[in-house]
Parts: structure tokens; C-alpha cells; sequence
């Protein structure tokens, strides 16, 4: 039986990425959205096209009302998204964020079989989020094995995180030679309501100056287009 | 000032005595209650007259469908709660339950600026659950401390279970020196719309055991009464 994999998919290009590589390794992936109460609520959008595009064997979009908690920019209409980078963890942090999604991944792990969870996280251009980091994943992972059923039986998770020592770049150039279709994905912290980006916000400029780096066209729409 | 915690509260026995506890320790409590779809929704009626009875702060209750992943008694209609104690990991363990929670609890203690978490995890009664243990605890103290902006900047979070090691008895008496009132609590797995227990599930008959041990009064209302 082909090995199963849930893989959290934002609708971003990491995540897109991530499901691309996952697909590649011959995983049956089972993809993983949540609707948080994030600003860029398109992102889900892109989300389904990405999902649909790579052909996962199921898509679930768990609704989740992170705005409740706030403390982000993108989850507290009262904190603005920055367009200049910020000395230490950017405000654009959302508390406790990637150990929320990987939770729910875990727990659907548990209930598909699956051994493996992948996430998009890169601790080389979002350094300033501590929860991207190569310690915070390995910590996951333990905790993960303590925590269920299977890992206590012994079908122990890994925590797949292959972005996370690329740069943007790299990550372009491994996803367009998987055939990924950049312009399904949206990165931008505050799109339009038809999913045009800003061009101003930080995910906006890292995923430009990735392109660029890349020597690949950017295909991404932007709202002064 | 008083120093803040955060206490997941799910209208049960357990949790309303560690809430009595962390309030007797001197902390200002901030209650968080999942609504995750649970059979027994009259859980959450029960949490909010906890959390009124024992002066929180403030009481947040969190949307999140776990009947999308299911996999458990508690969270899919299809599997049965069993009315007899099984071997192993009981059908009413809900995957990844604790980690989802306590990593919500993280997300709301950084933004409020709270040092610590309290669960009422219990390793004896429930040992059959994973993440009801000591070395589970320890993993997600850790995990928090990687995971947050709080614990990389030198603030480390306490995962407090102080039930841990406790019988339900002595949980019981513990409660009821410090004031708890059970009759506002409700364990079953199985409750009717009127927040009446069945009597029959294994919480419920966890619950009696316990308050026959400690030698006090149950003030649970049941289903037969």
C-alpha cells in the first residue's frame, strides 16, 4: 500500500512546494488547510487550487478562530502589516502558530496511519520565527511520539521539513523542475479580494527577490498590474 | 501584578480543581475551553458555570471541529462510548487532543504575557492515554520554550499538571478543601441534554469510585435519578 502523508498547505509557494517533494517521494498525500481568521483569508483559495492542481487524495480545511487569541498582525485587524523588515521576530508572528497546525496534522496522522507530516518551514529567510527552526521541528517530533497512540505502539511520525535549511531561490528552482505552477500559489500578507498581491508586504519582497535569484519569471499577480 | 495563568477548563472534575489550585496559588486565571465538537457538549455549559463559580479573569471557549478528524468515541458518531474499562488505549483517546489544546493555551499565555499553563492531566486513573503522562508534559514544556518569542527571549512557560499523580479521590479532597462545588461539574462521556451523567461510561465511573473513596457525598445528577 502506497505510504501515506498529511502535508499542511497554506496556499503559499513553500507549502506548495512541500506538497510537490512529498508527491514526488510516492506519498498519497492528504493535505491540511486552516481557516484561522487569517488577513489574507485568499490564501485558502489558493490552498484549493494548489491541492487540486498536485492531486492529493483529500483536501480538509479545518475552520480554527485564531483571531480570538490575536497578538499578530495577521490575525489582529489593529496590528498593520509591516512593508519594512523588522529587527527580531516580526510582528507578522502568530503565537504558538506552527505548534497549532502541527498538532491538528498529528492528530489526522493518527486517525489516516499516516508516519509522516510535512511542513513548508525555513528557518533561512524567516529566521525571526522561532517556531522555523531546525530545534523546533526535531522537539515536535519527539513530542509527537509521546503523544499518540501510534508513537507509544511504535509506528513512529517524522516531522518532514525539506525547505528549511533553502533559500527562496533554491526553493523556486525545486518546485519549477516538479512542475509546481507558481501562479496558482499567494504570499502576500494583505491581497486584494481577487488574490492580487500587495508587492510591498515582507512575504511579498522575499518571494520577489526569490524569483529574481531564481532566474525564474515571477508569475505572480500584483494589484498594480 | 499579579501574575497570570492560563488554565484549559473542560467542565469536568479534574480541571475545576486545578483551576481552584492555580486561583489558591495566587495566580489571576485566564480559562480556555475548546468547543471541538464533543459528544458530551453539555461539558461546555459546565465549564462556564466553573469559570463563573471560581472568578476568572476571562473565559474564552475556542471553535474547533475535530469531528473533521475524528478517530475517537468522543468525536465520531460512529464509534460507541463503551460502558466497560478496555485494555490499552481506550476508543474515547482523541488524537492529539492535549497537544491541539495545550498548544492553543501556549498561543493566548504568550499573548497575555502568562508564564504558566495549568492541565488537568492525570497519569493514574487515565493512565490508557498518551499524552496524559508525566514525560509527555515535560516534552510540551519544552517544546513551548523553543516554539514561542516569550521562550526564546528568556521567559520560559511551566506546564503545570498538579494532578498528575493524584487518585481521583485524593483530587476530590484536594477540591473540596479549597471550596470546588462538583455539583457544578459534569465527567460523563454520555450526558443528556439537561447535563445529566449516565452513570455507565468510564468517566462516570471513575467519578463515583472517587467520591466514594474520598467519603464525600457525589452531587452528580444522573440520567436514573
Amino acid at each position: 500500500m502506497q505510504a501515506k502523508a498529511v502535508v499542511l498547505l497554506s496556499g503559499g509557494l513553500d507549502s506548495a512546494t512541500v506538497l510537490a517533494m512529498a508527491r514526488a517521494q510516492g506519498f498519497a498525500c492528504y493535505a491540511l488547510s486552516l481557516d484561522y481568521g487569517q488577513r489574507h483569508a485568499t490564501e485558502l483559495m489558493a490552498a484549493r487550487r494548489v491541492a487540486a492542481a498536485l492531486g492529493v487524495v483529500e483536501h480538509k480545511i479545518i475552520a480554527l478562530d485564531l483571531t480570538q487569541i490575536g497578538g499578530s498582525a495577521l490575525t489582529d485587524p489593529s496590528i498593520a502589516v509591516p512593508e519594512t523588515p523588522s529587527a527580531g521576530i516580526p510582528v507578522t508572528y502568530v503565537p504558538a502558530r506552527n505548534t497549532v497546525f502541527l498538532s491538528l496534522a498529528l492528530g489526522w496522522a493518527e486517525v489516516l496511519g499516516a508516519q509522516d507530516i510535512f511542513i513548508g518551514v525555513n528557518a533561512v529567510d524567516y529566521s525571526g520565527y522561532p517556531d522555523c527552526r531546525p530545534e523546533y521541528i526535531a522537539a515536535f517530533e519527539r513530542l509527537a511520539n509521546l503523544a499518540t497512540r501510534a508513537g507509544v505502539e511504535g509506528t513512529p511520525f517524522r516531522i518532514d521539513a525539506p525547505l528549511i535549511d533553502m533559500s527562496k531561490a533554491e526553493i523556486i528552482q525545486a518546485g519549477v523542475r516538479l512542475g509546481v505552477d507558481y501562479a496558482l500559489t499567494l504570499s502576500c500578507y494583505a491581497a486584494d479580494s481577487d488574490g492580487r498581491a500587495c508587492g510591498r508586504c515582507d512575504s511579498c519582497r522575499l518571494r520577489a527577490a526569490g524569483f529574481a535569484q531564481a532566474g525564474v519569471a515571477d508569475p505572480t499577480r500584483y494589484v498594480a498590474d
